[in-house]
């Protein structure tokens, strides 16, 4: 590991980010700090709030600070029009540490729309980059399947889908440690030749790509965990993502009418939920630590709205490996060699 | 109910389709033609083979006959190729009965495309429909979400999404018994600014459609139940399908891996296992009745490839619904209707 890979990262969490603000990121910031000297968490939003929640912990930390933000932005804001309605949102004040490198990481469990055009207007792109994206990690009987884009970009050009498998594939590789991960473009069947007009044309592109592209994968691919990384337009990507979601919500339904057919049933369906819930916890979005933006100029981890105060802790802690792992340093030079071999 | 509502209705199937072809189709028309004497099955395929499997039965029906036919339609075979190279395969003999009139409806388990393929070249399409489409019926907390397309056109226009939107909610009416069933737009948000060029396209004019048109739905949508039709293009439709059949994969691949981990775990998972089964029932799709192809001058019912006995069974029974119910006439108006409207 060379000497900069123990410098402290410096996390600016958005205190007012998701369903359970200022609470749960705050929450999650203390553990996330408590359990890591080697980082430095930047609370930031209403500064009297913030640290109310903290003194109800009790605790005190030299590597959490607030920095003071008096606007917030909401799930009903527009994400188009918010960045200039409400400059001193935490959102914006927390990229503004990053840009004036305050700040090495963003962490949010906000308002995604917000999160992307706030990230991409005041990080910029990485050179090359067209397109950034937000990936998911979709569970699967290989232990998980990240997915590209999930709903940045709805209609995609062919080169923006090379884009994804090239971030997508770094991703891969650095975060989940996978050797030489498998890249699948999302499709309706196997053989080259099956498609749209997109995926047609993006295939060739994607044989010439400096990554593992194994071809084409079918919608039964993500849970099956066929490949490591599955290549998508953002409007299949986060209908795919939404329709997971929704799985354990059917799942829950089905056991609860089940249960309301009598007294056996019910006491019977009570015995079996604490397994039914250890083996469908990889269904729960709320145990997950956030999906990476990638693409912009920096480094913006989005949490579900509803993630709870470990999920925050987790969402940290990846915004602190995406740092030491310099993923956009890679992607930058991935994106030139790309442009090299397909002159 | 008219007088021609209690004519026998014919139906050929296709002894050939399907992945334990000719058993599991000859034993399912066996079952129907026994359970219901308003139909008469003709059971199409090498004459030998057929009568084979029912002498094992020891039945006979005088409303089960046998057609031979020496050629059958594989996996294997190209949908576009295989109506010249194999003309007398079961599959285009049981659909030229139907078109001189010697059958009413066709139902086969064998290789969708080439179902589709020949059902479009032997009986043409509907006056007014530009796109025949296969539907899928999907499990909800509502009972059932019917998806429109599912993988027969991949690069849709608006206008084939509408057609779509028209024929998926007069089947669910008919078939499914829906008053007024709702019809959403499969999205990536609820609003109507939100989508992708074709869906954007396709939201105006489905507001003037006749049906009970309520917007944008998301991903979740669909396994929550929150309309009767979910409408979308082949492509995205596909994928939908294919990964909703693989969670039952997935979800299996859990308890075995859970119950793995001792001996314990292994009782445990074996006693809640047959609970399991009728909770997850809805996801298998081998417990389903076959899907409609719709658009088409004539009746073709598609099951899947393992479709067993019953569900070959049931695909017949729902043969002799659509044609007693004469969608394909009630389709013919309301496309008539939607013309006249926006014209």
């Amino acid at each position: 590991m060379s000497q900069e890979n123990n410098d402290i990262i410096r996390i600016a969490v958005d205190a007012m980010g998701g369903d359970f603000a200022p609470d749960y990121p705050v929450l999650g910031a203390i553990q996330a700090a408590q359990e890591n000297k080697n980082i430095e968490v930047i609370l930031v939003g209403p500064e009297k709030e913030i640290k109310d929640v903290i003194s109800k912990q009790n605790v005190s930390l030299s590597n959490l600070k607030v920095v003071n933000a008096d606007e917030w932005v909401t799930m009903e804001d527009s994400p188009a029009d918010v960045f200039k309605t409400k400059p001193n949102s935490s959102l914006n004040v927390a990229l503004r540490l990053q840009r004036e490198k305050e700040a090495d990481a963003l962490v949010s469990a906000g308002n995604t729309g917000a999160v992307l055009s706030h990230s991409t207007l005041r990080l910029g792109r990485i050179q090359g980059i067209n397109r950034a994206t937000i990936g998911a990690e979709l569970p699967s009987t290989n232990g998980s399947t990240l997915v590209f884009d999930v709903g940045t970009t709805v209609d995609c050009r062919p080169n923006h889908l090379v884009e994804y498998a090239i971030m997508g594939s770094i991703f891969s590789k650095n975060i989940y440690k996978k050797d030489n991960p498998k890249v699948g473009l999302l499709s309706i069947g196997e053989e080259k030749t099956k498609g749209n007009e997109l995926t047609l044309s993006a295939y060739e592109m994607l044989e010439k790509a400096p990554i593992n592209f194994v071809g084409n994968v079918e919608g039964g691919d993500i849970l099956r965990g066929t490949v490591d990384v599955v290549i998508c337009d953002g409007f299949v990507g986060n209908i795919l993502l939404k329709m997971a979601e929704s799985v354990l919500d059917l799942f829950k339904f089905k056991l609860r009418e089940y249960s309301e057919k009598g007294f056996l049933q019910k006491i019977w369906i009570g015995m079996m939920y604490g397994t039914l819930k250890k083996i469908l916890r990889k269904f729960d979005y709320q145990e997950q630590g956030g999906t990476p933006l990638l693409g912009v100029n920096g480094i913006s981890i989005i949490g579900h709205g509803k993630s709870t105060p470990y999920a925050i802790k987790k969402m940290i802690f990846r915004a602190e490996e995406v740092s030491r792992m310099k993923i956009n340093r890679k992607i930058e030079l991935a994106i030139i060699e790309n442009k090299l071999i397909n002159k």
